[in-house]
């Protein structure tokens, strides 16, 4: 058999964009401007997700920095006690991973925060506990399907499509409130 | 004027769609082989970029040690010294990042480490330092075109990108060493 | 009243060279010598803290690294799965920690791994739950004393002095291996 | 030769002791008093520091956070730009850290933000740049000393040292804003 070098790439980069014409008509507009309203009316938005999901929630924490909203990553060394009036996302394609839904949990019970999150499965004890749910459809974690789970092992596609539908709603924030490239710049970090 | 949410969600991921086709018909297959037995013949592979684009290498670093790899994350805390016989592959859209191109030059002068770069810039210094090099086509955080700069501003297109292309990348890797999602899973961290 | 700059740092010196005094004469040998057996006798050492404590935590992370063991930090990019040869070493002045406690019970029950508690609390669940513990008397968040609360308050007490003692340690695991600062250098990271 | 396990601890402990006092009596007040105006006349403070004086850096980070300043550290996720009105504090046992004097020559060339140093080494590249320098006495890694370099091992020394340091300067602030232990923990993260 011969092998051809880049062919499961290409398999792949054409998977994804079936993907994303799928989520492209499928995404609840209800959701999103409830989504929308959350993280404009806090004070303070907390962000977080665990391993893969993690690094999506940095990615989406730095930007919305940059557009100039008070914004924390649960665990980074400044992060303040979450109050009342904040938001806490929480990134999770399963809804279920024992850290996040623990602190959530707990940013719930003690403190009365709103919750958003953005996950595969409406119905994981994540989605049943938040104010808000966005959800994404992606091959969870725990799902099987053999050639997908080849090219998008694990929770791959929900962390690419949670990746590309924040940076979407950035595009998004960035245009309702009237911003433009240079005002995100005048924040970007240039110690680095 | 009427502003529907949603609606630059929607040109968003559209656009992005159109990017990753264009994506898909203009890889170097052959760069692609090259970074690929980088990967394979080196002992140990470090991985590194700057805020978004160090999310995106951390994601790498993460499903290349659930591949099996020895990978480590440039400034993480068990990150040893680098040797000769081993990889670093660094991620940067403009390829001039100043820590990052710092870093590649001590591994390149001190060590005589390989060098790949994940770049949308082939004429960057970082480009021209390296031994392999895999061109992302994307803006880049100095271009300049209005209305992609609204939907995609500074590096978001070269952050998404290398990250799509970084994970069909692994989609290779694992069909190469004829491995699958539960050989992944057998590394996967539980405490999280 | 007038204040003194520097009063209160000297006050808080003097605090201290008497702790570690009390310290030095209140350490049970049995107990560093069931923790420097587990070190040496584990496959990998998984180690985790949260706050100020994870900041101990991976600084002796670093030093083990520099040590020649293979360490990993829970919860960063390529820490793997833990297995049951792996040792986990919690740190938590309290031992009351909600995520640290958690990720210590997963560790025992759905693996068997073995687990090392560094704590002021002999009495936590933490302590209960592990196999080797070491008290270190200090401090802790949840106790009262007024003068003390101002000089070290929450936990600084217990988080400088398991800083000083695991440093301690690292020279007691130096000196075993017969190692130097030579041997430490060789792996210590030149990419930073 | 019989090794006792325990006495290189013993014996680390009662050095750190003897350099505890040998700093109590030869910290200068004026440094000390700069620092602590510079870090009160800032709008924001940026902390940084590689490897394990990195994870000293962030330790102080936190405690100025729950102390109520605007605060951040350099390379996480929501760190700003710095501004002209802010004030970078680098720790550095040599002084010579290479990305640590390149991002401090950054702030300084670029923004002229104030630049205030930790470290051993008065006679620094760092320490040349800074507007404020507080001079901590400690091995620092380039220096030799046979018995010294195998109790405290490289950067040890100086990273112990800052940390308590630092730590005594917190309760000089507490005590300075007239602050206690309950203002720390009504700021102190609940999510972790």
């Amino acid at each position: 058999m011969v092998i051809l070098i880049g062919e499961v790439i290409i398999e792949f980069l054409a998977n994804l964009e079936n993907h994303l014409k799928e989520m492209r008509k499928s995404l609840d507009v209800n959701d999103i401007k409830e989504l929308i309203e959350s993280i404009n009316n806090s004070e303070s938005i907390f962000i977080m997700g665990a391993g893969r999901s993690g690094f999506v929630a940095k990615s989406f924490a730095m930007r919305l920095m940059h557009l100039g909203y008070s914004v924390y990553v649960v665990g980074e060394t400044v992060t303040p006690k979450i109050k009342k009036q904040d938001l806490l996302i929480a990134i999770s394609g399963s809804g279920e991973t024992t850290s996040v839904l623990n602190i959530a949990m707990k940013a719930k019970s003690m403190v009365g925060s709103k919750i958003a999150v953005l996950t595969s499965n409406r119905n994981s004890n994540l989605a049943k506990l938040a104010d808000v749910v966005v959800v994404l459809k992606g091959k969870i974690k725990t799902e099987k399907d053999e050639r997908l789970s080849k090219l998008a092992p694990l929770g791959t596609m929900f962390e690419l499509t949670s990746m590309i539908f924040l940076d979407a709603l950035i595009a998004e924030l960035l245009s309702l409130k009237g911003l433009d490239e240079e005002n995100l710049r005048e924040r970007h970090a240039i110690l680095e």
